[in-house]
């Protein structure tokens, strides 16, 4: 696979840059309704989780466990605890290899369905955005 | 943890077996719609899956990735080759780990959305039933 690596356009249009982890962007998604984060593996052309050879399987493993701890933290910063985490690789509208990990709690729009194609998103407010990308860090 | 794992209920009652894996019980569901695996952990409590030690959570990423190779096997035999797969860990209804393997076309009844809770539940034919049991082995 010789193109370059680039964020899917679809995704990138709906979501906020967070600070990268090694094998993936990771992306806050524009719905203030949930903390839900998306992790795109640097692979271009990667689809499929087999399409990633098993170094980086486990690095995506990591990585999306470690988003949970940090959307469990963000959570907790934002008064809204997570209850449970819905970590998901679907990709049937964007082909790309991609990982929705998101912080659920009995009382969210969509509870206890999963989150896709659930009434409208909600912006976030520039507070709240800016203590989730710091939570994010650390 | 000391309780012995127990298949989760609900989880038995809309499935059928499939021979098991090194870590995870591996069921059918009862849904001719959808080429449809759940993979459950035999670790009593785990919910996230960080309750899972490292090896354990390498090993639910490998079966996840064996199962969908499995399930591409078997939309082959059925005539239904799979062109997406899902692979989910949400746990919002049943709480105890698990994990959806599932093989989505364009023409599925659910495509492009998520495959939960929508329409109602199509019975597995026996000899399609046969096939996939056969078919999951090798």
């Amino acid at each position: 696979m010789s193109e370059p690596f680039r964020l899917p356009p679809d995704i990138e249009a709906v979501s906020t840059p967070l600070d990268g982890l090694e094998l993936c962007e990771a992306r806050l998604m524009n719905d203030a309704r949930f903390i839900w984060v998306v992790l795109v593996p640097r692979r271009a052309g990667a689809v499929e989780i087999d399409d990633l050879d098993l170094a980086e399987r486990i690095l995506l493993l990591e990585e999306s466990v470690e988003t949970g701890r940090r959307v469990r933290r963000i959570g907790e910063a934002l008064g809204r605890p997570v209850e449970k985490l819905n970590i998901a690789a679907l990709g049937n509208v964007t082909r790309a290899l991609h990982v929705h990990v998101i912080g659920r709690r009995s009382d969210d729009a969509a509870w206890p369905r999963p989150v896709w194609g659930v009434g409208e998103a909600s912006s976030w407010d520039a507070t709240s955005l800016s203590l989730v990308q710091h939570r994010w860090k650390g």
